[in-house]
């Protein structure tokens, strides 16, 4: 269950609706997620988050389907279960392949693995890492 | 500082020392980075990480560089600062180009954003995500 | 399910039902939540953790209000959903408007967004911010 | 340091200087914090990030006060030193005295306390919660 | 509902199902536990962390039920549904009385309260700490 | 730096002075942590918090080193950098060795790991494990 309402289209706000209508346009879909319908009851942060989405998530220097793959990685690190489930689905819909998905699962658990050690052992930052932002 | 000794190469145990050698030889480099220093109080962890480290990390399903991008990713999602800025500099090391490194932020900081949005409304995971799996 | 048994008031150990009746008593309520039934099994921290609700979420400094949507908040960065239900109950009890609610989810938002950012970057602190304790 | 060059004024390109001339106008400083020149990096994530917290934070249904310690506890619980420390002293130039200091501290405390034990036991959550939705 | 199907062990390729085997005859049960049901999508990595729980959850400098305690609260912090249930079953089979399940809650819940403080001040490491890693 | 002042000993309202008085006592020091000082801006929080460690961090059920163990796993897990370090340093004041040093690293990044894969995997939680809360 969620803590607010899940809004169903014809209940929503005018400037929700807009929005929503944008989805459903974009993505031509019949109905959005279960995401949108939570947030179409903050109107003006569901109207942000879709504008992000659109901008961010399109092929730019980063292609589609690798943009997909880092979402689901901070979305498993940010213990996120619906984002790792919705991420998951839009990775396969852009063509993620079990092989692929089976590396990202090894690289997300050897981040997490190191990330804990680094964290244990309070490892100082190497001054070579520092050069790398000089140029 | 860290929470142990960073054992030096001549001071390292053989069995850490062996690893050390793989290392160096591996990356071609003079000297490894502190966190392998720091790992080499603890031997059998230091031959394991390092063991996945060279087998996860290398080309596969997913290129190289996209493993960089995912492991950036999962450091920020956990507040590893070490990782943060080790995984930047290969990922650089690697050819990452300053606007891909835009775009990865970018993805960062829109999938924390409806991880917290998300995980503050409870949102239910849609139905429609299940099919995914029974290919 | 729990990974405890949720303990019936009339199954508590004498310590745990002190407790357990001052909380029926103070919220004049016929019955406890799930999370102090299962806080019931370990009366020490039942009895502290209840002691410290009483005292630190009462009105002072801050009203009682503004205690819950912190409480809101650090739960959902946390991810602990049980805690976000309850505590945005209890805001709600409290007189939390959904436009209240909106602006509290943009601001979680916002913060979860830069939090990333500033973690990817590792932005220095800016030596002004340390001014600010030196009165 | 940072994972990337903090871009001075005259050092940024035409879009992410127009973004630091708003942020340096609105808040009638002479310059800009380390997170704005880190983000000059990438223009177009400083614009998105700068027109957010432009929207967001101003005073609406909560206040601004109260927006800064939401900001605070969600910065304190993803570890990110830098927000904490800039919205502190945010904080305290929207007026926050130490008194309100001190009980936002037990608030982040007493949350995190309950967060870890709801999530250790795994707590149901309780079906009187759900019905706060449906109004 | 999982994002990959869960491989039976007649679905499981070889090398899967060599895992399998091995996780049947050393635990001495008629089948494996969801968690390596799911993993077997991902055969190098469910190789990878058998192998490691067999190596690093035996009984060495730390006995095995201290290695469980330190797991469910390492799994607590991280938010894992799962990992919460398993560890704590796999305590109590090592057997974890109630009155160490509960210490063991207390302080999970007072590094959880004592992190967040320390987050949200800043506190500066004291020099002191930082002999212990000279000898 | 810290987001307060650190109050010394002479500077301390008298009820945080009372409270320093008393781990000075107990702790047979000549100077508290800075993490005492910082709190000593929030005397009802310093007293609270010393109260639990007194309490919490005794032999009961569980011995003190095994406590001390549980909390760096915690605080590692959890991205404390101030409470990594203190509590490394009180585990070593308990007896701790470098050997189980070493293994407590190998349970914490094994943890971690299994975390992000079961998170990455949301694998369902098996119901045998149920059972376990009935006796």
């Amino acid at each position: 269950m969620a803590t607010v309402k899940l809004v169903q289209y014809n209940e929503a706000s005018p400037p929700a609706r807009a929005v929503l209508d944008d989805i459903l346009q974009t993505r031509q879909v019949s109905d959005v997620n279960n995401f949108w319908k939570a947030l179409a009851n903050a109107p003006a942060t569901l109207q942000n988050v879709w504008s992000q989405v659109k901008t961010v998530m399109q092929p730019g220097a980063l292609d589609a389907l690798t943009k997909e793959l880092v979402y689901i990685a901070v979305s498993a690190a940010n213990g996120c279960e619906y984002c790792v489930h919705s991420h998951t689905a839009a990775a396969r819909a852009k063509g993620m392949t079990p092989e692929q998905h089976a590396e990202l699962l090894a690289v997300i658990a050897l981040a997490s693995q190191t990330n804990a050690l680094a964290n244990s052992l309070q490892v100082p930052v190497d001054p070579a890492f520092q050069a790398d932002t000089s140029a």
